[in-house]
């Protein structure tokens, strides 16, 4: 990894502090160590001046990943007049604790506050909405607020991992539904061993939420779960590698289309992955009026005759693949004029790509 | 409800824009109509002086309840030379949006800060906490989150009005919560018909909390869903009617015992309620020693011979009131050392404790 090129990502970076002796020529030894290992240098603090022109410095250093960055901080320490003081994972630092909280949007400061928020004053409030059970969106956190709900059995590209492990994914989301919307969101990590707890512990939940985001639930029971909560809740519910995705996807087509002259009827569309996006891109996708879509999963394209398919790739089976392809990705993207991949990285080549048809979407 | 006295409480006051005309004489029209209503004046702010002397204020009326403050508006509009412009009721207001939200700790304002927060950086945090559970408690939020968890069964002195009602009590305890203790809680109002699910629930959502903070959950269910969760999960669960009641009593009780030179083994204790807080309390007080205590319910004191005692009422007839005491709150409590309520308001009266020992506590 260390040798190859590697796009700089703060995702992974470090902060090395060092002490260097000495007037330039320790900062120059310095840095044409961490260049020789391929480490990206970012920005260069002066922690402190010392005495005869040595200095205390933080590197933030880009790397590959935690093993790159450790074989940089283990170098770092064998140059003469540097010593390492200590060196952190930006990453890391930056969930120490938690990445959100949960804050009040009044004042407590005065006993009237408190007969007003809390008791006596809120048992009025709360009458009001025994008696009016609309009110619930006027005057609670209801009206505003998702819960960010996960079983951890498809978390990024990361797999089962379990709900805590999702944990700081889920943190993530409800910081961007912060910023990017004003919307409260709280992470519901669920301890749940089917289809059956996740609707059942949802459903326990919903009265205190204005609506359901499903996240990282694996497929097929993704399908399962979003279908049951949708027809027993009375508030939305979302599943976000579905269908979040699918209007991304579906958006992005549409305008490539366009730009580059051609009919969705006339495209023939590869699809990576049969998963949760997969298959809500695809749905959206037909309603396009693309007919011509074939979907690959780990053993190749879908088609009628196979008979390893649970019940999401049957679908696949009798909606896609109206020309009955068979065989590898690399052999179906052939002529492909649009290749979507919601599958794990690095699995189409620029040779499979030269072998789609002219100006290919992927 | 208005000719009698009350106790100014910011709970139950309203906000009155008045427009009034004249110099000072409106004004005085004004304060004496509120006054022979019986409504308590807070402050009165200007909003803004208008010409002729006139001006527009907002009143602050502290009232005996709803009614009372839209007496007090109906009569204001009748006043000659005064302009109602609008009320509110402070509480309502206070309420309007709900009274928490939930921050980010971080900032996210550039590419970098989402490659960290979200993905791709998020990822080695996931698959750290995945490979080492314990890292949950230092890189999320459930080192510092409490689960403040309701069915909506016993809401203040309000009865079962349901989780969606029970909403606005659950957001003032996360404000104390956060306020007093620095302490990041969130409300989770569920729809449960039974404590199996409470249980079932809470034991889903436990992944991403510290803590269970049970709240206003009806007694007797509310002593099993305690019990199991404590057995069932890996975090601390407190049911706080129970032992947040019981905790700030027996202190009371201790101090008090010793300011009057009483021993616990001597004294009398009447129990009024025999719910959650009731229980706990009996429970901890019976450690400081104290032997003759009599609980009473809403048929009088509990006693062996009572055939209509649930389970939690038949631990009162097997472990408390050692003298066999049977009858009414008013017969059971002569000669009582110690009257402690946990009911509803308005049962005891001066004349009962004029009947208990020198020196009662109430």
């Amino acid at each position: 990894m260390t040798k190859g090129a590697f796009t700089p990502n703060a995702g992974d970076s470090i902060i090395v502090r060092l002490k260097i002796e000495g007037q330039t020529q320790g900062l120059s030894q310095v840095t044409s160590r961490i260049a020789e290992l391929n480490g990206h240098i970012g920005a260069i603090d002066l922690v402190r001046p010392l005495s005869g022109w040595a200095s205390i410095r933080d590197f933030s250093i880009y790397t590959s990943g935690a093993d790159h960055g450790e074989e940089i901080v283990a170098a770092l320490k064998k140059v003469k007049g540097v010593e390492v003081i200590h060196f952190s994972d930006r990453t890391f630092l930056m969930h120490l604790g938690g990445k959100i909280e949960v804050t009040s949007r009044q004042t407590l400061k005065t006993r009237d506050d408190l007969s007003m928020a809390y008791t006596p004053g809120v048992g009025r409030v709360c009458t009001a909405i025994h008696q009016n059970p609309e009110e619930v969106y006027k005057l609670t956190i209801k009206r505003n607020t998702v819960a960010i709900v996960t079983d951890g059995t498809a978390v990024l590209g990361l797999g089962n991992i379990g709900p805590q492990a999702a944990m700081p994914v889920m943190e993530g989301k409800a910081m961007l539904f912060k910023e990017f919307a004003g919307i409260d969101a709280f992470p519901i990590c669920l301890d749940a061993k089917n289809a059956d707890e996740v609707v059942a512990a949802v459903r326990a939940i919903a009265p205190g939420f204005g609506g359901i985001n499903l996240e990282d639930i694996a497929a097929p029971h993704c399908f399962e779960i979003e279908k049951r909560l949708q027809e027993e809740l009375d508030i939305p519910v979302f599943h976000d590698d579905q269908h979040g995705t699918a209007v991304v996807v579906s958006s992005a087509l549409i305008n490539s289309l366009k730009l580059l002259g051609k009919k969705p009827e006339d495209i023939k569309v590869v699809v990576l992955g049969a998963g949760a996006a997969g298959t809500a891109c695809t749905k959206m996708i037909k309603q396009l009026k693309v007919d011509n879509i074939i979907a690959c999963d780990r053993k190749g394209a879908i088609h009628k005759s196979r008979d390893d398919l649970n019940e999401a790739k049957q679908w696949f089976a009798d909606n896609t693949n109206p020309d009955g392809l068979k065989g590898s990705l690399q052999e179906v993207i052939a002529g492909a004029d649009v290749f979507l991949g919601v599958s794990g990285p690095r699995q189409l080549s620029v040779e499979d790509i030269k072998k789609m048809a002219k100006d290919p979407v992927v």
